[in-house]
């Protein structure tokens, strides 16, 4: 077939009730939409978790996801960040073969990349990267000749843009 | 009850198949064990991708849940890193009610703590850090007093410590 899919970020609020990411992980398995990632974690207030899961659907199919994921018990809210709309994130962990002659070579790189170097063993390192994903998997394409022993990415997460709009009203805001 | 609980950081591979997710959320969900945290990420391998849970279990039943998601279908590794022997690490996002005359103070904060500023808006800004989780935890505490408008955490991530005891003899490793 030939519909045009795109990625989409669905920043979903839910009760922290049991059984909720579940429902979800169904949902999407039924209906066979294909999670690229997804992150559930706590949010600023207990009773709620935010799961981001970025799903790559045709178009026409968006809204009706969201429609499905919003008739779901526990689901308080869905926002669907369109690309280019939002500031999207992901975080990186590699451990990476660096015997002492190369080390210098990936601690390089990670400069570069404005990354960190978590851990250090003999003849490894351990090195964290945070950015928007494309920058991770060029991070990771310029890691892989030293041999990846390990990575974990955390998938993206997503905030709205935000509006660089003159205020209507000057506002004072209380200093904590 | 009395039962001690611990934070245990899972990280599963999987096969990337429809339904493995949901699988192992109800498993979580029937049992009633509380998720904490969980992330889904693509891995260095198409093939499969690797979910890093960090369930709150009492000691005596994390080898039970080891063995239960074990019998799951498309699972194919689990390694428990218990407290201590992994580097733990997690990407927090937040736009902060931030007026000009209190933008400095945040933007001090965001440098103090080694995390950016991704967004600048009229009267918010949109920042991130990456760290420990209590770390994120403690970046939290003093924006809020600002006023959090949204935030977004990824869940943790975690790799092994790497082992710094001397080479059993030396190795050469070619770099890419």
């Amino acid at each position: 077939m030939s519909v045009a899919t795109a990625l989409h970020t669905l920043s979903v609020l839910v009760e922290n009730k049991s059984g909720v990411l579940s429902r979800i992980a169904g949902l999407f398995a039924r209906r066979g939409y294909n999670i690229h990632s997804l992150a559930v974690a706590p949010t600023e207030d207990d009773r709620f978790s935010r799961i981001t899961i970025l799903v790559d659907v045709d178009e026409a199919m968006v809204d009706q996801v969201i429609k499905q994921l919003d008739k779901l018990i526990n689901v308080i809210d869905i926002v669907d960040f369109p690309a280019g709309a939002s500031v999207e994130r992901e975080l990186l962990l590699a451990t990476v073969e660096a015997a002492p002659e190369v080390r210098g070579q990936i601690i390089d790189l990670v400069g570069i990349f404005d990354g960190r170097v978590l851990n250090v063993g003999q003849d490894r390192v351990t090195v964290s990267l945070d950015g928007h994903p494309t920058k991770l998997d060029d991070f990771e394409d310029l890691l892989r000749p030293y041999g990846i022993v390990m990575i974990q990415r955390t998938g993206r997460v997503a905030l709205p843009k935000l509006d660089r709009s003159p205020p209507t009203a000057l506002r004072s805001v209380e200093a904590g």
